[in-house]
């Protein structure tokens, strides 16, 4: 590490929050280590197209060293966090080693939350890393492969038949990008069977779609999933989750595929700091986005119950853990060169996005409105925008370019194995 | 599968062999059907630069129902042949499924082969699959990782450390390719470590890198693998191989990434026939590439022992592949139509390609010869046009130039994880 009489800041995950912070303090008087599981940063939004073959893995994932090499007080340390020492000013690494800090800012995220039901994870992956992804991709290519092989019409169908549990952006946009896949992109690949006869459920436990939109948003983007071919259930409290699909009380859908877009659990931060945390386990905060009694320990992102200025809860999106990054940078900065605190954290709330599909897609940016093709090209220009990297912009925008010109998925491969996809197996 | 009272033509494997008989068959009045155990084509040659993050996965595989979507006789089956009927003329499948044939072409090339060490197979990984592809990639860049953490300096050498056994094609292009990695792509990513360090050691059984090729390219190839940093050992015979390093008589070297690139051993189809097989269990075939006393049963490539009309071997590449496939196309085309036998395969050589590194390549074309960077750029746009698929080209051709102008590699991301390299973690 760096051997300096610098204060040392100590960053945990290199999500949005915590690479904006690190990205904030380059000219600050601090050395930096910044600590990820992962040596990449993934840009999350874009995920689920790398789950329905539209995108590869590394389209939408940087690593960390290219990302920091330009920046002279930043190191990056490949290592997984399971504890922190708040007396001895440490964190502790799984491998044993620990990490002195001055200035801590803990962003490690979410994980998926099945409400209790752990045992539903193997059957209904969620979306959150690079290799749900890839799992999720190898899932619903090989129901189509299954399918083709299949002899029994009951089963056939069921191999068919995908079920997305959840209407938030991810839900929507998974649930109409497997209904793209199998009406478009898969259309002319088979001979026994008909990808177009497949069938998309998207469940939504609320009354409707996308609960943090306006509601005719919401209608709107229900609307459209139906004309694409997804059917929608509403209200619907899944109860039961295995092998062969869904209970959702009495009603059961028999599917083969199915894909958790419900809830998100807290990392352990709070945990770790031993701090109080809200029911979902995101830890509680001061306005400056500091630990209570811990004025050098920040927590931010979607591990931490944010709340702005004005008292309003944060959203977990992107663009929230960019700017807590960026405000807990300007705290430290400040202490650092003894000028006077910042004062709390202000959130500024630009919008809200979700793509349904081909040219389609809605804006929430509070009193602008927009559905449609319009919107789904400002989705696309902001998600190109957004990705770090001119190299990734480039690649994304090409690939997409070609998907929309062709229908074709050129990253539809099968590739490695995973116990539950052998396991039923014929 | 197809029911008409057309011959069924029953392809196994989907390389470069399989596809293009299948290619070759489209107009024949014959339904076919390719049976593999992936869902994609693979360009082998080019899987070097996905295991050092050159390139991505989809960037050398291509879907095979995309390939063949627009022919309309060939139908494609994933699954894995395990056992041929010869009296039934049928293709036993490992999930219990049989396949029907009236014309059979075995096509399932070749696997690494150990010479009776399989025991080494965990520590030193080949190179013939995707998954084989992103593991050694995962090791390769692991190990600066665990170098970056490790305050142990004989630990740290021996995980900067990569040995690559065989100086074929494979072992050269691979060797080049790790050194510019370490020397030039990962040179600004780290704090403690100095990826320049790295030893690349090339360890070769036989007297000369490249023993295909002629001398005087034999040589080039060595000092400029030397000029990049490449340690080359020749009439190196590896005795052992365990985590800790290679051992090549008393001579031990301290390595923690293995790379086999030594060997290969021809798929079972010589087995599943119960026919004749030489030493390294490729079929014996007739000159038409047919089985003895069974005229409609053919194998081609690196599983067959096939030789030219002029009695010369035939070498494991895959333009030899494609031409067998396209021989065996003609042969059953002639004979479902009830025109004379073809005759013998007559194999044409158009010469061998290795890639040293950025800038330079050998070409051995018989009476011409060309080396340095002439030679890699024909390497390049070779490689370009025989990737199937615009969509590959284009990209591939867009990564290659980025990565020439920029030296960074996009593709370099950590991704699953593999028992061994988890095993030997601090």
């Amino acid at each position: 590490m760096n051997e300096t009489n610098r204060p040392h800041v100590v960053i945990v995950g290199a999500g949005f929050g915590g690479l904006s912070a690190a990205r904030a303090l380059a000219k600050a008087p601090v050395d930096i280590t910044i600590v990820d599981r992962r040596n990449f940063h993934l840009f999350q939004p874009l995920l689920y197209q790398v789950a329905t073959a539209e995108l590869n893995p590394s389209d939408v994932a940087w690593p960390i060293r290219g990302v920091l090499s330009d920046q002279k007080n930043a190191c990056v340390l490949l290592g997984e966090v399971q504890d922190v020492d708040r007396d001895r000013q440490q964190v502790q690494l799984k491998d044993g080693r620990s990490l002195r800090y001055d200035w801590l800012v803990l962003a490690t995220g979410a994980t998926h939350n099945y409400f209790g039901h752990d045992e539903w994870a193997p059957t209904a992956p969620g979306l959150k890393r690079i290799d749900d992804a890839t799992l999720i991709r190898r899932r619903l290519l090989m129901a189509f492969e299954r399918a083709e092989n299949s002899q029994d019409e009951a089963e056939r169908q069921a191999l068919m038949t995908f079920c997305v549990i959840g209407a938030g952006p991810t839900g929507v946009e998974m649930a109409g990008a497997i209904a793209e896949l199998a009406k478009h992109a898969l259309v002319s690949d088979f001979q026994s069977i008909n990808p177009r006869d497949a069938r998309v459920v998207l469940l939504e436990g609320g009354p409707r779609v996308l609960p943090p939109f306006p509601e005719s948003l919401s209608t709107f983007t229900q609307r459209s999933l139906e004309k694409m071919g997804v059917e929608v259930m509403l209200n619907a409290l899944v109860t039961h989750c295995d092998a062969r699909g869904v209970d959702v009380g009495d009603v059961h859908v028999e599917a083969r595929t199915v894909i958790w877009a419900a809830g998100v659990a807290a990392s352990p931060a709070a945990r770790w700091l031993g701090s109080a945390a809200d029911r979902a386990g995101r830890a509680l905060v001061e306005p400056d986005l500091s630990i209570k009694d811990l004025p050098t320990v920040f927590v931010i992102g979607d591990t931490a119950a944010m709340k702005s200025a004005d008292g309003k809860p944060v959203p977990g999106i992107a663009p929230a853990a960019k700017q807590a990054g960026q405000h807990v940078a300007k705290v430290i900065r400040a202490a650092v060169s003894g000028k006077p605190h910042p004062g709390a954290f202000r959130y500024r709330h630009y919008g809200n996005l979700a793509t349904i599909g081909r040219n389609s897609a809605v804006i929430d940016f509070g009193r602008i409105r927009m559905k449609g093709t319009l919107a789904w090209l400002l989705w696309c220009v902001a998600h190109i925008y957004f990705l770090i990297g001119a190299r990734n912009r480039m690649l994304v925008a090409y690939e997409w370019s070609i998907n929309y010109l062709t229908h074709n998925r050129g990253a539809r491969l099968i590739v490695g194995s995973d116990a539950n996809t052998e396991q039923r197996a014929p």
